[in-house]
């Protein structure tokens, strides 16, 4: 017996669920959870899905779902839940999101394969060294930006990459690398969007004497602290603190948002819907 | 077209899924939410769901559900979305409950009948008249209280009530009452339980010099403050605070939560699961 | 013996707090809670000091004062705790953040005297009436705008009004109103600042796709929505909820960040430090 | 000049702050942050200020505060902003503590030296050595328990040790050691105290059903999970959830909460007041 995570959507129409549950009680799997969300404005439909099954009726099953797909014109993916997928994080000076995913990734909590961590400072070293993974130093100059990007690309292909993370990497990457990436580059940005955009968000909160600061995480599209955010989490402040103190509690809650939403993307629990996210659990 | 609640719980078994919502596609019914949970521990399962279906096939669906609960020894409950629960309210002298129930009402958010509120003293009153909801005042002694709470048995009875809510009713229901109508009282305990049982809460905690405080509201069983727990809240104190103003603070979360888990068990949210719940969403 | 409140403000200086201490001390006076703050940004001092004293010192300690205040260009303003303040309130149609500052009148959480409530519509005519307070129905039109802004100017000062609420009022107040009741006007609005100004706040939030929402009182200055932040709160939302579910979840904080941010300037703990508030507690 | 912190505690009498501002001003001296607090029920008074001063003026100050203490019966600390105390770390095998507080000293939000990490495992050696900080592996058994105690009590009073963290130590301190360095010793249970006392108290959690888990830090005492709470943090949680799930959850708010502990006993923003505490800010 074999674990499956299937992850589907489509136009939302009559029939979707019955159609694929029918499938896999038919081959013989067990559904062991499910999470369904059909958005009205959209009219967009969203399903996870884990199944328990015998691997050989693993094809009959791909038969089945063939037709489904063409039927409701469906986005599909079946994969093997234990399987791990391959992410590449992008850091820069700032450790603390990066040591926080290596963290729960080394207590359990995130389950993936990280082939490579890429930075343009070499501050981080250590830490990848530490976790024992390749450690890839390209600094960056306005001149080498593009060739930098290009060796970037040449890691994620190679290592067949999944999902890339901007774990606080202070560059902003071009429209063609964004636009091929879609839906796989997870961004932290250090303010609860869309309050403060572009640079220098806490100095933006503390000039505005907000009492509450937060973090977001977002796919990254070509426009900037614009894409469809995935998780969100704030953080109570007061007149006593400086922004040096903000900076500091926004760490906290940066890690924290980044490595939730890493978590839930990994897990297969994230769907775009427009310029949203429908993110189960 | 109507749009039905299913509800249903069982042993956990393959194919439940499968059975319920090929029987609804059958019957041309079109599912629009779904949630499902599988408890490992007590081997149990838990759906719910909504559909969209023509009232003319609804004979021909339950003669389906009927062997369908029958081959998974289910529990199954269906009823109309827009069919209105009755709910009976009882209260006592502090009226912060009642009013946020009330309010949340009149708001739409929480949709129910209430035929009746109930309390041992007349404060609240003017309350239910504002809201044109019949009041009964049933005093309680010692010597009467077997007596007022099979008055309160007949006004149950009489209405029909699906809910009954302790909204600081302050009173010790009998374990009989307690027992008759186990899974349908919800009550309000102003600490965060198991942290604070038994009578002043907010005096324990501040006793304890405990930085947070909490409310839970929970099913009534008859243990006291044992029942499974629906929705739990906390709030921030510190050692500023007086006992009076952990109760003020406290009194805040308390309406909160009692209002949250009504409006989730009446929308058949709420599964017992053992000592615990499942509540989805 | 009396208890005393003293508020005072000045351009930060040495010396500041030992001036103020000994003069109490020196009148016999016992200071039972003291807070103060100094913004290195704008260089402004702030203090909040209660102490008690024989009511015979009070003349003695407010020559003491006299003397402080010239040397350090001081705001400086001292009141018997016990003697409420006076606050009107103005509201619209909806009725949750009046109601929850009512009840927090009536537990004692919120000590202070409302000599009218004013609204633009009859719909919380009731509530007025269950609380006792005079309720004044001043229907606004384009045409009579400035007249009704003047009858709620008559109301403050006949009653010698110390502080204006905006209960959700939803109308824009003219800027010659709010440079005349300047720090005394405090508003809610509906989102949490400065993500989502102006109309609507709720429907941006959920066009954005934000997975928390909030609400923030503040000072009324003629800039609409970007007076002075006293108190924001936040509540989790997420891709099941409708646009009418971030309205209702949003009405709950928006009552309780209201309520706190009343008690707070009531209890003279806000100080306006430039665009920003000092809070203290 | 020199930035000075202040901590006096005593028994509460009129004209403490009073008398030691005027001997502060009285040296020259500028105030720059002062908290005060007198507990009604214990009667007692606490003190946390800051300011700027002459060195040279600095032994005036210690003779007027000596006659304050004497006057007063007064419990007082000054120190140099400046200055580091000396922390010692014990942990066990988990190392999220102990990740969470090394990277704050490193990102400067708690400044302390850390002249030593004890550890009956060996795991956490490698963090140890990241950070450039001595490790010492002193093994526990029955039998040698007792010993291992001495040697970590050499290790304090080598290194003149201000504060002792158990960073999930796991291990039972002796009732003397708890005695001997009272008020120095922080711990982190991994529960909402008092809600789930002894072992496994995310199993308990579970059990339970409780919606929402959390952490406490709190000075030891001889009394097991009984010390005074210093600061606490809860997280929601759901019927979904494991206990590994619960762990998990918990590691990221233990290590938070530790951490904000040992840096408000860092700043001497920490009081014991009988089983409370007092923390400022």
């Amino acid at each position: 017996m074999e674990n499956y995570v299937l992850k589907a959507s489509c136009r939302d129409k009559p029939h979707i669920i019955s159609q694929i549950t029918a499938s896999i009680a038919q081959n013989e799997g067990n559904i062991t959870d499910l999470d369904q969300y059909s958005d009205k404005g959209t009219q967009h439909f969203f399903l996870r899905l884990t199944f328990s099954m015998d691997e050989k009726n693993l094809s009959s099953l791909l038969f089945s779902f063939k037709s489904i797909r063409e039927f409701f014109d469906m986005e599909i993916s079946l994969r093997i839940e234990n399987q791990k997928k391959k992410m590449l994080i992008l850091c820069s000076k700032q450790p603390h999101c990066l040591i926080h995913l290596l963290e729960k990734k080394r207590q359990g909590a995130i389950s993936v394969d990280i082939p490579a961590i890429v930075s343009n400072h070499k501050d981080c070293e250590p830490i990848a060294a530490y976790h024992h993974i390749p450690f890839h130093h390209f600094p960056i100059s306005k001149e080498n930006k593009m060739e930098q990007e290009a060796l970037i690309e040449e890691l994620i292909e190679q290592n067949h990459v999944d999902l890339i993370v901007l774990a606080r990497y202070m560059q902003i990457l071009s429209p063609t690398f964004c636009k091929k990436y879609e839906g796989k580059i997870i961004n932290i940005h250090h303010s609860f969007l869309p309050g403060f955009k572009g640079a220098n968000p806490y100095k933006q909160a503390h000039d505005r004497g907000v009492k509450i600061i937060g973090a977001t995480s977002h796919f990254v599209t070509s426009e900037l602290d614009e894409g469809p955010i995935i998780c969100q989490e704030t953080i109570r402040v007061n007149h006593h603190h400086s922004i040096e103190e903000f900076i500091r509690f926004g760490a906290d809650i940066e890690a924290l948002v980044l490595a939730r939403a890493v978590k839930h993307v990994l897990e297969d629990k994230v769907f775009i819907d427009g310029n949203k996210t429908v993110a189960f659990k």
